[in-house]
């Protein structure tokens, strides 16, 4: 019988680079032992130093790391930027790790090409965490969703989740539903034709029987869902202005549009927002959106130390 | 009977936006109790994150904090640059500090729009310190300045300050010549008049009652001057170069135009000078403007300490 | 007679700007006493902040310092770009390190321009480390260089040492042949005819009466070489591109040309390499070019540590 302690034993120290490598198990034992880091004051990663290459700029997950890294009593070496970097004098990311990897005891990586977290991964014997390489994985938000999910509906099962925008090109939602795969739920895919779900995560869905619907019009959602994630638009997807006007308002929601779904919702946005959430939400109760930044600390606090080693 | 404590009751787990908010017993209670911070050596912020956004560089300022919060046992997460900032992808202000406000437990922030401080202490519960918005406000440079004449003159009363320079525009000089009409001094304002103070800076001076003379010669100072404070003439401040290049002569002062005055005044000057004080007075004993650095941080480190509502 | 503790006197508590101001004697009690940082953990500069100032751009280095740093307890102010300093606002580099020495406790300077970081030392009481100011000394480089070879060889005389590529601009050769004048080797200088070592330091050569050949051919080495130190060969030295593919092939290490030579050789690079030095060769035994990153740090522990005074 598998215990909550051997489910995370397999996640502990090795790498985090895409939520593919994480089974359920592992999530739930995950979700389990990240609850108690919200209140977790002791310095249980005093000494530990980790190495923060961000290779692209990111400002929320870089400081939500280094923030996760310090509260734990560690501390933090790296760069902001590329333009910083070795990189630029023509080294290989494989010969930066091999350097870098004798200056801490875990690094953090954020690179513009896909598989680079998975190369770097390969190049030293420290754990590595993927935070986000180019289209690909950025597991962390992916857990930090998932928590914010169970956090406020109690359960990852049993859902009605809607995901409305962009889905074609937005990581973050192929990430998370992937990952929702390994739970039972409905989804409501939502978005302008042009920006619909790819192929091949049709497929995936339809191969490991997940219940959804495709629809262009955002009051298609069920009025009982549970879940609206909301993703960013972005203008340069569209050769035509005109085409981006017309869909970018068609895809904000506002406490009108919620008001007429009916149900009390979670609203989840991974930010930065434009327009597509209206501030006339901002205190929605269902709104948590800035929860998830809060919670993105908690599960990189959980994530730093698990990957480490770390037992408590 | 108002008592020192009660006095910095008002001061502290609240915000430090402009100085306009903070009155003369404030002043006072907060400078007698930053003296204690000089010695100070005890982690008294252990735990403690400071959220350092820096939307425009600045490094003076920003190491100032850092070192003042890392002495203290704090750490820092943060930007220097907003190139790095997620205000590169349009993101509101409002929106980067409620996320930023899950990371940490006190915000400096640095931004090149008036205003932008207030609206940030707006967004969050957290307390915010404005370390410069634009051409308003920068309260911490003012009370280092107000610290550092105290220490050296041993009051904030009764003094004979000098003001060099440019008064049109020179944000540190409005603060603290503003500031300094809650107390009782005769003021100096020694400018050419392309650079004279604003006639809004004039009438407040007129209202609170404060003495003071306007000139442009440097020589119509008072021979028992007890502060001249000089500041940088930025050349772009002028459309003829010829005119800038001889108002720049006339404002340059060195230890010959020091001795010609005659009186043990203390020099002050908020940095990075260019050639308004000759190197040959930084052996000058009056000399205090490498001091300020010094004063200014323990000056952070009282103010750091006061926000967070640190007792000791 | 000259106990280590005496040797140590001399280097503690000053400035290390360049080798050419430490003694044979120093440099042989620094190692013993840095091999001790190997496995120190204790956190022997708690309370000491490091003021980190790169006015260009150095990951490595910069990561190197500021990891050793924190591991012993320290923590770091600074900047890793001059455009976010205040030189960019026209401050002297004496201003600056005049309000920067306000902040912290020791000072780490990089600089394009030689003899920056003797001018910062004579602005300061505080100690300061030279990052590598412009062509002219890296001296930290240097000691992990010397403190590799004598883990690797067990000594630093009587070693038969070839340095290979670059010869006429690289620092890091130039500064390692002249510490290394200090000490009874037998070095092979092999480059191309362009870049020769400059006849200044092939004077000092003579002059110390330190054996060497020069010639072009990788395979003049001796067979029982000990120690191969290979640099980078920079395309802009050459104005013709078809010269410089031929160079850059011929001097280009790999499996095989180790294998023919037939020594069990220690292989050095100070990275970053292109491709100088061929993959092949990392998992070789005697490749410790990825050690030197591991050595920078205990290197930089012992030397911020020995000109903080501390004792141990």
């Amino acid at each position: 019988m598998s215990t909550q302690a051997d489910d995370l034993l397999a996640f502990a120290e090795r790498d985090l680079i895409s939520m593919r490598d994480v089974s359920r198990d592992e999530i739930n034992a995950f979700l389990d032992m990240a609850e108690r880091f919200e209140s977790l004051t002791q310095p249980v990663l005093q000494g530990k130093v980790l190495g923060s290459l961000f290779f692209e700029p990111s400002t929320r997950t870089r400081l939500s790391f280094s923030a996760a890294m310090q509260r734990l009593g560690g501390s933090v070496v790296g760069f902001a930027d590329a333009k910083v970097s070795s990189t630029a004098k023509g080294e290989s990311l494989h010969d930066s790790i091999r350097v870098v990897e004798n200056y801490c005891d875990i690094i953090l990586i954020r690179h513009p090409r896909e598989g680079a977290a998975r190369l770097a991964a390969e190049s030293t014997r420290l754990p590595v965490i993927n935070a986000g390489d180019g289209t690909n994985q950025h597991p962390t938000q992916t857990l930090l969703d998932l928590y914010t999910i169970r956090k406020t509906r109690g359960r990852l099962d049993n859902l009605k989740i809607a995901f409305i925008g962009d889905l074609k090109y937005s990581r973050t939602v192929h990430s998370l539903i992937e990952t929702l795969t390994h739970f039972d739920n409905e989804l409501f895919l939502v978005s302008p034709q042009s920006l619909r779900m790819p192929p091949d995560f049709i497929d995936e869905l339809d191969t490991r029987g997940t219940v959804y619907t495709e629809d262009e019009d955002f009051f298609s959602i069920a009025s009982d869902v549970d879940v609206i994630y909301t993703t960013r638009i972005q203008e340069e997807r569209f050769p035509d202005p005109v085409e981006y006007e017309k869909v970018k308002n068609a895809y904000r929601i506002d406490r009108a549009a919620i008001e007429r779904i009916g149900a009390e919702v979670t609203l989840l946005h991974p930010l930065p927002r434009l327009n597509e959430i209206s501030t006339d939400l901002d205190d929605y109760p269902g709104s948590a959106y800035f929860d998830q930044a809060r919670n993105g600390l908690t599960v990189r606090k959980a994530v730093l130390s698990l990957l480490l080693g770390v037992k408590f």
